[in-house]
């Protein structure tokens, strides 16, 4: 990877100034156009050795564009408040939307390459975080974001030269410290796990650039011309949308995890209450309990029109304390959320450890009524399973208790709540067109619910397809799955 | 991924009948225009439970088709033949070509799984193995492969049960073996690990499906439907092509890997004589060592017309026993060639165990050739740099050495030799108006090398650029350095 990187480069004065103007010039007319089609989103990352001119190429890069359009982000150690988060909430609240240009220094490969270098990590061990990181890039590329990946390098000799020129001089001595230095004692082991990393995680989509860092003038020129060269490329694309038009898979027989379903026994009043007061009591005490400080309870609320979600969901938050509980109602995304790749808008809600996040609807839009309404061509639709997965394998890691309810109703049913809610004057807004125009299309939602289930349903975040058509029954159902999972999680 | 297909699914035997023939007709449809079009090749990944139909339901499939047109592989253990080639030979060596239909049983999937589930492998060792499998996977439906993987499905009661009726029936007892029972045992830990590599390898470009396997009309309907489903889309597609135009990028300087070569020393006729005669000897006591058998050496080529490439090759053969190796000279692929990935047409020459292969060029001519001369687009030669390396790491670990030689003259050193060969007679045949033609696009060549050599040079298998203007000092340097590399192998 760093084969031209070792040899010196120098560009100079007078070539820099002619070729910088020109190419100034351009970049700001490549910005221009960007900002102006808003299409799709430029992610810069930048890692590198010590001392490599990340920063002063950046800046350089700043002063060419319009900085108003640019974010900068810096990842260090994680902030208490990103460490309170998944490991990946730190860089998904950072991308940027479509539109502009974000540039990450550090980030995801520094991270991985840094644990591996130092020996915190087995071979396998970074094998499998270089899967993890190649499936999050996957996503970004194919959600259209313009991932631009560059690593600044300097040999051995170069770094040493670096470093020892900064501590010679009074007014830069201050930037070297003893963690640079010993730094610098484990530069073989560094390189060699970058050389590894850059490799494996150089694609056709998002190749790495190694921009060699010793001469300024060189490496801006060569960063610059670069980036340049991958902007106007994309600019100047206009891919043809790929037909879309694959029929229903017709199932061979009626059989499937809905239908299958046993009709739950209807609870009479008194029951329901007895009931109801029993487990919002142990809802309540399990998440007060101190261990629950140091987790999470997600809970994904899906189901048909009228099933029963907004009741249920006030059940559980009545046994919460309104200080530690969040419910999200999920409608049509924003047109801030629109300018990001499709999980950003369910990512900037997550929580801090300790609280009860509860979801009416969800991400699994993607894959019911996007995909039903052919709002997304098949193949996003089915890389979301994937996705999906990926996002809530980083909850359950985190330690968050993930938990996802089908709540099922049947036809009838359905028209019967319709009904009501027609002739109920309050109970109106909660009736539109829409709501009818989908009972058409129930053969279509009920197989995209089955492969919902079937391909998202893990050890670990587990769907609970429901039966629903007793309000009660259902709420009780809720409650006791909830308890029952927070209190195995909490060794209750 | 199993709710749908753990429910009790039946098919009746007058509905069978009439959608069976609905079916079968046009999957032979499809088939046909398969065969007629030869635009993709189909290859159908069969994985599953014991006693869950794969075979039963594969036999029906190759009723339903025309069976001249389907190759079926069955990978179990490795036979001596492919135990003696790098591990993913198999799976290369069978292939479908473009117009055809493959049907793998077993193969990656189940090999990675059981080794998971019967613990010969570490959670992170089954990460990194999922690693390579998704670039391996990827790697086909980027090279066209229309690649379908299904998993056939039972429950622990279904299984028990299948395995008992089989057992108590005199006619099929024989089925039934004691590794079966044995493997029943481990029912749990199986399906717990299929279901993470099923979940985590279902892409949107090749998903898997699941199919219930206990009713076998049911699992023939789901089966052939998916897969109509699936080639029915392929077929009515038609992808404009990607446009292509970015620009070359120039470097700021004109210090590059070939650039900074230093000239070698030449070498005059006796010294030349004297060097020739000790290194061919050391290699060929290198090669015929007795640990050399359980290696491999498998040398590359690569140069500019007239750069030397053919002599060199000659004088490492004079040292080797011609039962030993075999040289490959790489020119334009074949017809069945390019019916294949890429890297099909290399993996087929892999020698056995104990051998040395000589490549007169190689499969660089992907990032070399065929990038200058726009033969592929520019994310087809961004990938290969990753599935290069792939390929040779899967080479490294199966044991063999990989030297990869660049052999670099000046343009006034390769008009000197265009001008004596045009002189000479015998060696007319060498120089065509292609070469004249090249020689034009020198400076696309030089950036597409010096991106090769930065891209693929790894520390298992690194470039070695040679500065070739002196043809003796050429030779001596490869076979100083294949002497030294086999030497170091072999812990001479």
């Amino acid at each position: 990877m760093f084969a031209s990187a070792n040899l010196d480069h120098k560009v100079d004065k007078e070539t820099y100034r002619r070729e910088e103007a020109e190419l100034r010039e351009q970049l700001l007319q490549a910005q221009t156009e960007l900002t102006a089609s808003g299409r799709f989103p430029v992610l810069v990352v930048v890692g590198g050795v010590d001392g490599g001119g990340k920063g002063e190429t950046v800046n350089t890069l700043l002063e060419w564009l319009d900085p108003r359009r640019v974010q900068v982000h810096a990842f260090d150690e994680a902030s208490a408040e990103e460490s309170e988060r998944p490991a990946m909430w730190r860089y998904w609240s950072a991308l940027p939307p479509k539109g502009t240009l974000g540039v990450f220094f550090g980030g995801w490969p520094t991270e991985a390459i840094v644990e591996r270098a130092t020996g915190e990590r087995s071979v396998a061990a970074f094998e499998a975080r270089i899967g993890d990181m190649m499936r999050f890039e996957r996503m970004l590329t194919e959600e259209g974001v313009l991932l631009l990946k560059f690593w600044f390098h300097l040999t051995k000799k170069q770094q040493k030269r670096r470093l020892t020129e900064l501590s010679e001089d009074p007014d830069t001595a201050w930037r070297v410290t003893r963690q640079d230095w010993k730094d610098y004692e484990h530069f073989d082991a560094f390189e060699s796990a970058s050389e590894h990393f850059l490799r494996r995680t150089s694609t056709g989509a998002a190749p790495w650039f190694v921009i060699p860092g010793a001469d300024a003038r060189h490496r801006n020129l060569k960063f610059g011309r670069t980036l340049l060269a991958s902007l106007r490329e994309r600019l100047d694309q206009t891919l043809a949308p790929v037909p879309d038009d694959s029929p229903e898979l017709l199932e061979p027989d009626a059989v499937n995890v809905l239908t299958a379903l046993p009709p739950a026994e209807p609870l009479d009043e008194r029951a329901y209450e007895e009931a109801l007061e029993h487990w919002q009591g142990r809802l309540a005490l399990a998440c007060r309990h101190k261990r629950f400080h140091r987790r999470g309870l997600v809970v994904v609320f899906e189901g048909l029109d009228a099933a029963g979600k907004g009741g249920a969901i006030r059940r559980v938050t009545q046994a919460l304390d309104a200080r530690h509980y969040q419910v999200v109602p999920v409608a049509a995304p924003t047109d801030e959320e629109r300018a990001q790749p499709y999980l950003w808008r369910f990512w900037r809600h997550l929580p801090r450890r300790g609280q009860v996040l509860l979801f009416d609807r969800s991400w699994y839009g993607r894959v019911l009524v996007e995909r039903v309404e052919g709002f997304c061509a098949e193949r996003d639709w089915m890389r979301a399973y994937g996705e999906i997965n990926d996002f809530e394998c980083d909850l359950v890691a985190h330690g968050y208790v993930v938990v996802k309810f089908w709540l099922q109703i049947t036809p009838d049913e359905q028209l019967r709540r319709f009904r009501e809610r027609e002739k109920v004057k309050w109970k109106q807004f909660k009736l539109t067109p829409d709501d009818w125009r989908n009972r058409d299309k129930a053969r279509a939602y009920e197989a995209a619910v089955c492969d919902m289930i079937d391909r998202t349903s893990t050890s670990e975040a587990p769907w609970v397809p429901l039966a629903a058509n007793d309000k009660n029954a259902t709420r009780i159902a809720v409650l006791k799955t909830l308890v029952e999972r927070v209190e195995a999680a909490l060794d209750l």
